[in-house]
């Protein structure tokens, strides 16, 4: 069981499911309208209204209102989640210790909730910008084969920016769309588009003199520090290239702590 | 409808479902196993795991792991979220300009999905602590009532801390529970629970010399700035008692703004 789903369960049932939860280690997410309590370095009170409320097996509880991205209360992890019913209504209670404080929130309807056994290893990996591997590219188009000469960077379509247009040794067209981060199959994906654009000849008309004339055949390059075997493949069987920069290879640590201090 | 869920949806399913949600302002909670990309200050990639993604009606994107308080990918309010089948596999879209930024995730396995039509006009409204309430409290103990005298400040049970052990005029002991929010439910509860113990006579032994003997009848009283009429009826149905202490009424703004900073 990875999931299970309860639509509208009665008070009893989700104490029930909110402890199963708990007890497997499990993440739960209740659809609810509820009232929400704070204690702790002040005080505060939320009155009735629709939330999303999500407890995680480390003790995180967030409380998130209809918009924003900020919880309107939580709980880092490290602390409890608990729950019971008073007074005929289901009570989900976060509370940790130094700072001691608690967020308890009294649920009047629950319309759904879901329980979650998630398993993650991965952890985020961040670089630097393409900005860089652009400028790279620039000054020595060899790195992705020999003798092909940039005609334009970043030229815009009705599908977004092609990053490079470049021409090969024999005059052949090419399309080359940079990544930073291991390449996916978003970023086939998006080669892809961009290909079938060029064929179709619609470019030309978007960016005159581009160089290309419509109908030409058009090589489409996915250029990144590394792809799987499987966007290997799709890029394969679909007549596209990969060439890999393994120099723009990630570097996960730090700049993962930057992104996290934005939030 | 509140809420729909979709127990291990197929892609097109997915996709359905999250445009349904996008079209009519509703939240959309997703469990499943994705791959997540971030381009815009930086690049990043987090590789496959099970998540947690919330998408909510103002373009707001959240995606969570397993553990951690804060989402590992978000994109704040503003932008939009868009979705799509590629190459076979639901795609989830969040972006926005200045900056331009984007947050791609590649489903590759749903297990639950829900909409969620939530309604939300609550704001979060934030007070001091209660200490200030409590030293008012000690200092006048007759805004409680005539004639009362607090016996014990703080007195700890196997439930927590009493705010205020005292005796009335007639030698009768009261158990004084105080909040600084608006009194709810869960106030009442916490006091009934008290009271309960007193009668049972457990406290005189978990903190001697307490003054009151065991069985002993005794008074319980709610103290907040206010309560509504259904926390009135249950401590009025329960024989226990409400003083509202007007003058602690909250001051919603500010302290919430702080609050926010704090996350």
């Amino acid at each position: 069981m990875v999931v299970e789903q309860l639509e509208s369960p009665d008070p009893d049932a989700v104490v029930e499911a909110a402890k199963t939860a708990f007890r497997n280690g499990a993440m739960l997410t209740v659809e609810a309208e509820c009232e929400v309590e704070y204690e702790g370095r002040t005080s505060g009170y939320l009155g009735p209204g629709d939330r999303i409320l999500v407890a995680k097996p480390d003790g995180t509880f967030l409380v998130h209102q209809p918009t924003g991205h900020k919880p309107v209360n939580w709980m880092p992890g490290g602390g409890s989640v608990s729950t019971r019913v008073s007074e005929g209504e289901p009570v989900l209670l976060a509370r940790r210790s130094n700072p001691t404080e608690r967020v308890e929130v009294r649920i009047h309807e629950c319309y759904g909730l879901t329980r979650f056994d998630a398993t993650d290893g991965a952890t985020y990996e961040e670089s630097g910008t393409e900005a860089e591997m652009h400028e790279y590219i620039a000054e020595n188009p060899d790195v992705l084969e020999e003798g092909l000469r940039i005609v334009e960077h970043e030229r815009e379509t009705k599908y977004g920016f092609v990053d490079f247009y470049a021409v090969d040794a024999n005059g052949t067209p090419v399309v080359v769309e940079v990544k930073r981060i291991q390449a996916t199959l978003n970023h086939f994906d998006q080669l892809q588009r961009y290909v079938s654009l060029y064929e179709d000849g619609k470019t030309p008309a978007e960016s005159p003199g581009g160089g290309v004339t419509a109908g030409d055949g058009v090589r489409g390059m996915l250029v990144a520090p590394s792809a799987s075997d499987r966007v290997k493949r799709a890029l394969r069987d679909n007549g596209l290239e990969f060439v890999g920069l393994s120099e723009f290879g990630l570097d996960a640590k730090g700049s993962t702590e930057a992104k996290l201090t934005d939030f």
